[in-house]
């Protein structure tokens, strides 16, 4: 018995966002939107996917989606999870396509909607949430979906079968302490760029209430700027708590250096995005520069060679990798056991329109399996757009919930789609 | 008085080129194209610019262009020339659509094809050919038209001032060398994956005769097969000329380390994208393994930053710089500078379709103004589809000859246009 995709559905999803201030940093305001994919099977089960944009050129990724998804329609969940990487690679090393990465920006990102829609597929049909469904296949499939060219002077199937096998035992007494507890957070609502310092330190103050002890604040604005309001927070969360710094990469090599000498006596726990995302080598030079404090980048990495890199270059302390902006849970799943083998622990991106929805499976799969430690292990935790899903995530004390339902929580409401899609729903016309 | 730009047209305009194998390689295969922008002024000249794709998607980055349109439509010639960088950075740092790069793939192609119209514009107002048009501009000017953000840590303003006025000594004897002789080229007609043996030797033959001294062959099939190929042309082309290989980024990094060695034999000049375009730390380890034979890479690299760091971890011994892929003319000058810089001669990418008459301005250019030695120094050479552009490449014994038309040479004939426009174009209808 097996279950056909008959059909791929696009939809345009647009939240206008950008006049409130809303996610506004040192180099992003836009309206946080979704490139959002169903796809429709004749089980009578719909499939999730979508990726992140910040609103205009949302219909650049969704043109994108379209030219792939000719690769999807047709197929069976089954020929797929037969030969993951021979589907995989359908998709980023399309003849015609792959020009346009390769690998990386628009064309990736489409992937990655897809390929998550395909996984969210299977996890409904298996009746598992995403984590659960990730976290008990078996470590030859795990191993068999993961493409290694390109990776393997950094890490070989051996060496991903061996984490993968290390990673069962003690895999029920992590998973009580999730029960228990939920998964670690920050939160990076208080400190966006476009609030003012009043805002900032009410929102810092209820955060810490609420049981945040890990805050993000934006920084690259002007320097005096940026250690005013990092005063403000340290002074509202105590010497305790974490303050992360996340520059959007505004800065040159030197500057950041400079910059982070200047904000030290608030103790940052860790800098991201100091300078350009694809600057390996300068992230590196940070990072000797800059430590004990961290360095920190993934969510704009185009794709699992970058961060190959940022490990053998011993670039980054903590890795923040995408759940949609690379070629989705195949390609995770090479950057977690990556990550895994340089022992560098992930702390995934979120925030936008449905990404904490979606990492948070990531995180949990992350420490049930491969990393198996909380140490150094937090989900971002943004409070935006949650009330559009079916399955929004839950928190409680600064802590992610285990989500229950099938699933990778990436189907939107019906009612949402409809409202907000681009440019013919009621919220745009 | 002013040059408004009064308007933005954009075609999808492809040639189906991938029925017959030309331009197939270990890991493309497809129908070259143009996603061709024309800007229409008040002054009655139109600027032309494109950017190169396969075929498939080419309406993605056709999209992308009419996203960011609007930063170009309704300004003038001379605003622009006069706040360069500014202008630059409307377009690339866009706070909604940076997102989709950033700096990189369909986004950052886009702009490369409208930056380069508006240069190409500039060009015809002046009356001269984009070399000429560039190589006469006051080093302030050139300075000025740079983005050094985030490459500060390896070229400063001060030190591209210094390039550029050296640059000015001995101009007049190297363009009459130009002059004289063309400027040095090489060809990748001979060896394409798709061609058999026969075919392979004929036109190796025929290009040695035509007075090509350097040839260039894809590899990346069967180790066996590439070495067969390899014999039959350096039995055709004798011991002197060069014999150029081009992997296509299909290799791993110890593959790529492998399988040079088994190349040896046939005394590769160079070996091109041996492994991922992304791999920095991968190039240099190659570059160290099998030198003396040079690693080039270039023609997907997707900004001046990853240019900045291949020259910086010396992982390249030959910059092969793409004129639509990235962000235009204003950047492509960052590379020439920083390739001028570490002492590495830039071969442009060219073939595909319009690419040799984009780069042959750039390579002269770099010649005249930047690099000032042709040591090492070829335009790549592929003999197709030249006869859709109004002042298409004219080459003589394997040389370019100056380009003596004003402007980019990126203006395609209106018939060609209107035949291979896609969809609705006869050839495609």
């Amino acid at each position: 018995m097996s279950t056909a995709i008959t059909g791929v559905a696009v939809h345009d999803v647009r939240f206008p966002t950008a006049r409130d201030g809303d996610g506004s940093d040192a180099i992003n305001r836009g309206d946080y939107s979704a490139s959002y994919v169903e796809l429709t099977t004749d089980a009578g089960v719909t499939g999730a996917g979508f990726t992140f944009t910040n609103g205009r050129g949302n219909e650049i990724t969704c043109a994108a989606i379209r030219a792939l998804a000719h690769h999807v329609a047709g197929r069976t969940v089954e020929e797929i999870a037969d030969r993951p990487v021979e589907f995989w690679r359908s998709l980023v090393a399309d003849d015609q396509l792959r020009w346009l990465g390769p690998e990386k920006g628009v064309i990736h990102m489409a992937t990655g909607a897809l390929v998550n829609a395909v996984w969210d597929l299977r996890a409904k049909l298996a009746g598992k949430p995403m984590w659960r469904f990730l976290a008990e296949l078996p470590t030859a499939e795990l191993v068999a979906s993961v493409d290694f060219r390109h990776i393997t002077d950094a890490l070989t199937p051996a060496e991903a079968t061996d984490i993968l096998d290390r990673g069962r035992a003690g895999l029920a007494d992590r998973l009580a302490v999730l029960d228990a507890d939920g998964f670690p957070s920050y939160t990076t609502s208080v400190g966006w760029l476009g609030y003012p310092d009043d805002k900032v330190r009410a929102l810092t103050r209820q955060a810490y209430r609420q049981g945040w002890r890990a805050v993000k604040m934006k920084v690259g604005g002007r320097p005096a700027d940026d250690l005013r309001r990092a005063r403000i927070i340290r002074s509202e969360i105590g010497p305790d708590a974490l303050l992360m710094m996340d520059a959007n990469q505004v800065w040159d090599v030197d500057e950041a250096i400079d910059n982070m000498a200047a904000l030290a006596e608030v103790d940052p726990y860790w800098i991201e995005e100091p300078t350009h995302a694809d600057d390996i080598l300068g992230h590196a030079r940070i990072a000797r520069a800059v430590a004990p404090v961290r360095v920190a980048t993934g969510e704009v990495a185009a794709n699992r060679v970058i961060f190959k890199q940022l490990l053998q270059a011993e670039a980054i302390g903590v890795m923040q990798i995408d759940a949609c902006r690379v070629g989705g849970v195949n390609e995770v799943l090479a950057e977690l056991l990556l990550a895994a083998k340089f022992g560098v622990p992930v702390c995934p991106h979120a925030g936008g329109v449905g990404l904490c929805e979606y990492v948070q499976h990531l995180a949990i799969f992350d420490y049930l399996r491969v990393g198996t430690d909380l140490d150094g292990r937090m989900v971002e935790y943004v409070d935006h757009l949650h009330e559009h899903f079916v399955d929004p995530v839950r928190t409680r004390g600064g802590r992610y919930l285990l989500p229950d339902q099938p699933g990778y929580s990436t189907t939107m409401r019906p009612e949402s789609v409809a409202r907000y899609r681009f440019p013919d729903g009621p919220v745009w016309r």
